[in-house]
């Protein structure tokens, strides 16, 4: 006979948390606790097999259930001395749903199922509080007639506000045990009205009522559509949990509580919690009574007035505390607990692992590990890496006042305050002129550079997670706000206006890039504390990891901000961002505008002089780090004016006809930029400007060796390569250049950013060093999606269960990561020493690293201030493989 | 002993054509001729080896190599009875060289090679025309001086001309035996001043001077340029040919003539060609004086004076007409031939396969066929599928007058004459009214279909052959010169300059699609005839090929054309230039301005029934054969106006403020469109424009049953699908209006045209009945390549040699390939039974075609005038692969 029911409590139980997917998650905890001898209100477990044959059976309950729920009942009733359904000494249960995986939107708990107009009397005997037990009555009622007989709870409170308004009562707890019992007739009722039947009394009725009701909630229309977005299988089904009431409002030796093993907040190893005596657990959340502390010392730092629970009740305190000890001796994690004294009786109610601030994470994860609790292993795997992030920037002081004027996406962490600005160049001078200013835009362009240097923080109006603003000010380390949708800026008069406010030009807000949120004014802030527990688990990360970690870097602040946060190299210099800055942004444009060779190398001679001091500063900071530096990528429309202002301003600049300008604009637009001439498609086109950004590397590496015997490490990388034959030409470009200033160490290789790319990788890797994965591009390519654009409609995506996450924030595995897999299998079959890499946004998420360590990547790079989180996620990555092998 | 020299001729050889690696084409060619017992001049090959080795060795000949060149000298002496270098009877040869692969811009030829101050009297009296041999003496210093001692022949050229004036002579032929004899004088003279040494007397020296300069220039710049451009490996080496001369010009008994064995224009089984007596080969090409026909019946024909060779030469005309029988018996094809008859002698020097217009090469190889002489599929392989478009389009007549303004891409074949206009709201109104028009603008957009649809003829200033104008003139079978840069068009003063003329509205000019060319005035045409042997071929070509022939067609008029030029079905009808017609135009954009569901449900209620019908139409025509309708693609801002003063209008139009319609025109505005909100992105969206689509198929269906009893077969296909859940969403979506409207027979397939569809095959099949490989986005993405913007740098790619073929004309088997093979394998896993087609452009292309065939494909799909060229092309296909199996 197949065993449908599993008892617990008494020391022992049928289950334990291996049985999670027959007993479901709350089944197998409460199991799990029992045969630990915790003191469980004994109960037992329903399966979830039951509800699969039920549905496989026509809606039938298998054979032997009923006599197996009988036995269930008297083990029990054998366990608490109480008979299910007795006037005189009534057994009271609660029914709780409880699936294999959590399912928020299934059918409610019922509690004190069990009472009827007898066993009500009983209660009040037993508790010596007839108030007590009529109220419980009246809840039962409200709750069973709501969840099981379908009743709506509406039809409970409205009766309930007749009688207090006929008493002339404000309050619920007003009401007393007479009236009550009023109450309750005129509840029951009610019911009967309604249905046409009585509220049933018998007590075996209602649990059959309440089973049904949970097996039948499995299949409404909530569960299925919860199932289908989060693909659980209907198959799975959920279990049934019958478990005996106790009461932490039996008088003064009863009390309720909540507590965590540890604090949650800062991690210190300190029990913290709080209890009410006389009081059920909703009277801990409702407010109504100050709760107390659990410890004396807790007591005396609050100055507490209340006595401790360890001074109230110091025997049950000492089990209680033992519990703790137990507990996380037993999960090897900090616990988050409730628990209720019935009568100077403990009873656990509940058990889990507590959520705890990143901050405490890192603590308790740090001393559970140096006290022996934990590997050093275990203690990586408890941080979520993208948690770390917080601890990184400045953050909004949780008690601070704050005036909210704007939401939006959440999209480069950390606080800041500032004037309010709204054009780039006004932001510079600012800036310059030491005012500290946020950048608000409707958009961002590469235009908006330097602007973005020079803000605090940024603010657009229209832009995703993955925008220009978004991407920038993440690389950048600013905090972003973007897609505020509701801001509308008024540029020329210098405001903008908000949910019918309006923020001028030089006004002060606050902007907290975690949250998405913009406050008016100035909101007090906390600054990042990198505590000793911070340095020892990154210390431990690099010790477990084997992926290397890089960054995407450019300007020396960024380098050194990367570098300080443990980057080893440089995965993508973006060289085009130095471009825009203002001191050659004219010759480049000169360059542009040039209609022969000649032009155009005497416009780039201007700017190699510079573009080596950019290098040099880097190879200064990174030292014998090596150095992938991608040459030019975007197409050269980028670099011209748009508007028509600016085309004018630009054009009288230059000492060129507006005209002619804007013609050579229009001949560079582009129907899809993203997939026109750039990348090495202008190496191939215009070879000089290659060759002079080979020549400032080169040069800036010798400049280097000179000034501090170092000699740095230079990687170049061709952007947008399809063809070997493309990288071929190229490096015999380069190689020239090489060849006539006499560099002396340097690799070539290529980004894989394209679909072609990765499928003639076999043909690739014979001319490449290495090979790096430029999964922005690949994702853009692979997917037919255009991240400027896609945030239009990515919501319906989401929505609608397409696409699970963002794939431009975590790796596409299925689709660009095959493509990533086919790369490395045939780059690596022709040149097994080939180094690979990975330098898109998804270099810094925690998922698509550990794909990275999984399909065998040498490194992974990311934005500086994303480099301790790819450390840590890297660690992880190592760890789950060495569990998995 | 290697054998490095092989001998021909006297009746036999040592090599034939199997040994062309080794002799070079040409050397093989003669070996051939002689080993069939033809009269070839004897003479002998140096092998390709000779010159391999002798790069190998530092530029020295192998051992051996002078022992056997002394036994081709005398193998050639034995067969004429002359002896190299003798006074009286001196053998005179032509070097050449020959390597296995045609290379223009190598060697030229040295002629006459053995002639001295002696030799050249000896020829005088065995010729009897000392004028001819002092002739021949100085080419041969000319000759052997530009090509093996490198004194350039404008020196001899400066040289003739002094002489000429001297005398008055305006005409080379007015130089008698002793100008000749002083010229020559002079041109030793020359020579010596140049060289600092004497011409070279000895007729061996000379010899081993021409075969060192034919083997020195393998490596010269133009040789190794030409063949880094055509993959050719240096390490094949070139042959040297030496072969005795022969003259045609000895008097009456000899003449020179070039001769096909079938007519190469019309195709007739009739002799072809023409001879002049006693003449050089130079002189039938020189034009002085006219050339006699073969031929009586040609003579007769053409009203010729001058008696044919038939007539004039009786016996060598014999021997000649049985060498054409013999030939043609031979090499199973048409010949064209080179012969010399001297003193009576016939003597062949070449033949080969001859070109032959399509028309000629369709007669030839049915007629072949017919006699027995190759089998169908060898006549089937002998015609280039592309030249069948010739044959489907009017082309200029050939004799035609003509005035040539402007030359673009031959974007689309055909010609055609009409007025020139410059918008296409014009073009359609003059095309009502009788009008034929020629559409000419600067570049056109989908909002031009109407224009392209009433024009005879489209000229575009920009854009290349995949340009929205080619792609779309193509489909229509409209003639389109696209890319015609120098064209300037002024559409408001209604006018276009071109090379400093202008044409104003209205005036008639002629396109040329076939040429890209562009002609003011009429120019005189030439109608298709669809001749028996057309008929026999596509018959044929459907009995052996196993693809299937689709069309990509969605107008009646393209609809009924692709089933009359044999179409078996609709691989791709565009629903979406539907829309561009202006009785919907105004709905859908009503629908796409729409702010709520219910407003768009409004707008597309009333396209429905347009929808409907244009379903209607098009299985009116089909019948049974199935239909693959492409549900709505592109993105929605395609269908806005886009100028400002267009935008006024329209929003006049529909009561709407112009300041809306351009907000929402900016909010529907992409950065790449070709990657945005488009194709399944729309129905996932807007699912109530696939429901509407949907209803007009499945309405149409029931409408064609109920009228013809006809049960139409609807293949709906969902565009840009990405993962298998979008797929499954919209079948979901568009099973519903099945199921509403009782829809009896359809079929759901998805487009594979992004990357990551092909990796997810085997997911993405579970869902469909079709694959369809849409190979534009499929080139594109994988690419990552805009089809729009290529135009500008692809030209440096094949310079460069990055690209061979644009790969949106030809699928790039490498990359594209691949992932299609990729698809094919995985959704073919999941799915045995699942119908794969092509229905890029890609699918009339005959190497695209070969490729689907291979990959397992079970159709392709192709503009209308391509079908025939794709039934052929998919016969050649299989008929290739059964060789090869």
């Amino acid at each position: 006979m197949t065993q449908w029911v599993y008892a617990f409590g008494g020391g022992s139980a049928d289950g334990d948390t291996t049985f999670k997917n027959l007993l479901g998650g709350k089944g197998a905890n409460l199991a799990e606790m029992a045969s630990l001898g915790l003191p469980v209100p004994p109960g037992f477990t329903m399966t979830t097999e039951v509800c699969t044959r039920y549905y496989e059976n026509g809606e039938v309950y298998p054979d032997g259930l009923e006599a197996q729920t009988e036995d269930g009942l008297k083990h029990i009733e054998k366990l608490t001395g109480k008979v299910f359904g007795d006037a005189n000494n009534p057994l009271l249960v609660s029914v709780r749903s409880g699936a294999r995986a959590s399912m928020p939107g299934m059918m409610d708990t019922v509690l004190n199922l069990g009472l009827n107009d007898e066993t009500v009397e009983g209660l009040a005997k037993l508790s010596g509080d007839r108030r007590f037990a009529l109220d419980s009555y009246r809840r039962f009622i409200t709750m069973y007639s709501d969840v099981v007989l379908g009743v709506h709870h509406h039809t409970f409170e409205d009766i309930l506000d007749r009688h207090k308004d006929e008493y002339g009562y404000a309050l619920d707890t007003q009401m007393t045990a007479d009236n009550l019992d009023a109450l309750v007739k005129d509840y029951k009722k009610a019911v009967e009205r309604e249905l046409g039947q009585a509220f049933p009394q018998e007590a075996r009725a209602q649990l059959q009522g309440a089973i049904d009701a949970v097996f039948g909630s499995w299949m409404n229309d909530r569960a299925v559509v919860y199932r289908r977005l989060n693909d659980i299988p209907a198959a799975w089904g959920t279990a049934v949990n019958i478990q005996a009431m106790v009461f932490g409002n039996m008088g003064d030796t009863s009390a309720t509580g909540v507590a965590f093993t540890r604090n949650p907040s800062t991690g210190e190893n300190a029990y913290y919690g709080e209890f009410l005596i006389n009081a059920q657990g909703e009277d801990v959340v409702a407010g109504i009574r100050t709760p107390q502390t659990l410890t004396k010392i807790a007591r005396e730092d609050m100055g507490d007035t209340g006595l401790s629970m360890e001074e109230a009740l110091p025997e049950v305190y000492q089990e209680l505390a033992q519990t703790f000890v137990k507990l996380e001796a037993h999960y090897r994690d900090m616990q988050d607990i409730e628990f209720t004294v019935e009568q100077g009786k403990l009873w656990m109610l509940q058990t889990r692992t507590g959520k705890r601030t990143a901050k405490a994470a890192l603590r308790i994860a740090v001393e559970m590990a140096e006290a022996g609790q934990i590997t050093q292993d275990e203690a990586l795997m408890r941080i979520e890496p993208l948690s770390l992030d917080q601890l990184l920037h400045p953050t909004l002081d949780a008690d601070a006042k704050r005036d909210i004027i704007a939401i939006g996406l959440p999209a480069s962490p950390g606080a800041a305050i500032g004037e309010a600005v709204f054009n780039s160049d006004e932001a510079e001078a600012l800036h310059k002129a030491g005012h500290k200013v946020i950048l608000v835009r409707t958009e961002t362009s590469p235009e908006d550079i330097h602007g973005m240097h020079a803000a605090e923080a940024i603010v657009t109006a229209r832009g995703g997670m993955t925008s220009h603003a978004a991407v920038v000010a993440r690389g950048m380390g600013r905090p972003c706000v973007s897609g505020a949708g509701d801001i509308r800026i008024n540029e020329a008069e210098g405001f903008f206006t908000v949910a019918g406010r309006k923020v001028c030009k030089g006004e002060i807000i606050t902007v907290d890039g975690a949250s998405g949120q913009v406050f008016l004014g100035a909101v007090d802030m906390v600054q990042p504390e990198m505590s000793g527990e911070f340095a020892k688990i990154m210390n431990w990360a690099d010790k477990a990891r084997t992926l290397g970690i890089r960054t995407n870097a450019e300007t020396p602040l960024d380098v050194q901000t990367a570098k300080d946060f443990g980057a080893e190299g440089i995965g993508l210099c973006r060289t085009e961002h130095m471009f825009f800055e203002a001191d050659r942004l004219g010759y480049f444009r000169e360059m542009i505008l040039s209609t022969d060779k000649e032009g155009r190398k005497d416009a780039l001679a201007k700017i190699l002089p510079v573009q080596r001091e950019d290098f040099a500063a880097i190879f200064r900071i990174m030292g014998e780090l090596p150095c992938t530096i991608r040459l030019l990528d975007p197409p050269l429309h980028e670099f011209l004016p748009h508007s028509e202002d600016d085309i004018r301003s630009v054009a009288e600049a230059i000492g060129l006809p507006a005209s002619e300008l804007m013609a050579r604009a229009r001949e560079l637009a582009e129907s899809n930029p993203m997939l026109g001439h750039r990348g090495c498609r202008l190496g191939i086109s215009y070879p000089e400007i290659y060759e002079m950004q080979a020549r400032a590397i080169f040069e800036a590496q010798l400049l280097v060796k000179d000034e501090s015997d170092v000699m740095p490490i230079a990687e170049i990388m061709i952007p947008l390569v399809s063809s070997a034959k493309e990288l071929e030409i190229l490096k015999a470009v380069i190689s020239k250049v090489a060849k006539a200033v006499g560099a002396p160490q340097y690799r070539i290789g290529t980004m894989i950013e394209l679909p072609r790319a990765a499928l003639r990788a076999a043909d690739i890797a014979k001319h490449a060093d290495f090979f790096s994965f430029g999964t922005n591009d690949l994702t853009q390519t692979t997917f037919g999606l255009s991240r400027d654009d896609a945030g239009k409609f990515l919501p319906d995506y989401v929505a609608q269960g397409i696409m699970e996450k963002d794939p431009f924030v975590t790796l596409d595995q299925d689709g660009v990561g095959d493509l990533i897999q086919i790369a490395t299998e045939r780059g690596t079959q022709t040149a097994p020493s080939l180094k690979l890499g990975i330098c898109g946004e998804h270099g810094g998420d925690p998922d698509s690293i550990d794909f990275c360590h999984r399909t065998g990547l040498h490194y992974v790079s990311c934005s500086p201030y994303r480099v301790p989180i790819a450390r840590l996620s890297a660690a992880q990555a190592a760890i789950r493989a060495k569990i998995q092998a």
